[in-house]
């Protein structure tokens, strides 16, 4: 016994997405079918122009659908600092907390060999022209963390040091509101060796 | 700063499936537009066909695009025996796990006033014209044993016993494979008293 084979399609096609199995899958297409119907006729049509018409900004490669994101388009911005990250929900975090005024690069991901990324896949040759410009004067490397983060952020660091570019990357430490009792052993050992005087 | 129009639009309209808030549509958004554009493809294919073919059984209320599903239009089943399930996937496991050769009535949901799901919602009517028949003979009720799940179910028992048919409701105790130590009391409470004799 299964479900219908229209009902089958769309408990697999649901499967795309991250995090899915069988059971949510099935779990939303019951409540799509059976609650929300318009949201669903929605989202089809969302995800077709998405598809049809998103594709990345030719400067710094975050999801648009036009030739520049409205951040590259903006001519306010101070085009000497550029902050690399590895998503473009990155570039909303740093844009809502810092007031940060120079440009970004969206890497769509970080280094992961086991995954078939290396730094095609993440834009590289696009980053190195622009910084071999020789309008940049500092990379503000952003990348998460993690083991791949960090081995992305050596890769950075090396690039921007070939075509002389200043390089730093933001701070790692115990986060404001933190304890340090409750703070993992790695992120205090981090804060702990990356102490600075206090003037 | 925001995302761009049509990004913003995807990711709220992702926001329409059960569990998925903000930050899921997001991750969920990057992933199909940066990594399968093929998948979100056939997911808005898939979603729009469904919206537009899918509807219920006429006579079990599945989910089907045909008028009558699979079960009910198979004739070799035992139309005396009438299972009352919450949802398609409850089919699907009633169909998987036990053998059982009768037929299903499936309510989509359960009795839940605060949402306004009522006897009506729940095709109580279609149900009650089926009972009123003669043909069913036994009416199984498998709904979930939680607070909606066992209204629903007196509900149910009511209608039978008005058109005089036999109703039982599937056992709960203690799972197979369950130890009584680990089990929650209220299981074990039920099973408690729910207990057989053994011939």
């Amino acid at each position: 016994m299964s479900y219908s084979p229209l009902l089958m399609r769309l408990i697999d096609a649901l499967r795309c997405m991250p995090g899915v199995g069988r059971k949510s899958a099935q779990r939303i297409a019951f409540h799509l079918l059976e609650r929300d119907r318009s949201g669903a006729d929605d989202l089809s049509k969302a995800l077709a122009e998405a598809v049809l018409g998103i594709g990345h900004c030719k400067q710094c490669r975050m999801l648009t659908e036009n030739d520049a994101c409205n951040i590259c388009a903006d001519n306010g911005r101070n085009d000497k600092l550029l902050c690399a990250v590895e998503s473009p929900a990155d570039v909303m975090a740093v844009e809502d907390a810092t007031g940060y005024r120079g440009i970004y690069f969206v890497l769509m991901g970080h280094l992961s060999p086991l995954d078939g990324i290396g730094p095609e896949e993440l834009g590289m040759a696009l980053l190195e022209d622009r910084l071999r410009k020789g309008n940049v004067e500092e990379l503000i490397i952003a990348t998460n963390p993690t083991v791949e983060g960090d081995a992305t952020a050596h890769y950075l660091a090396e690039l921007a040091q070939k075509h002389s570019v200043q390089a730093s990357r933001i701070a790692h430490g115990v986060p404001l509101g933190g304890e340090l009792e409750y703070v993992d052993g790695g992120t205090l050992s981090h804060a702990f060796f990356g102490r600075r005087a206090i003037d």
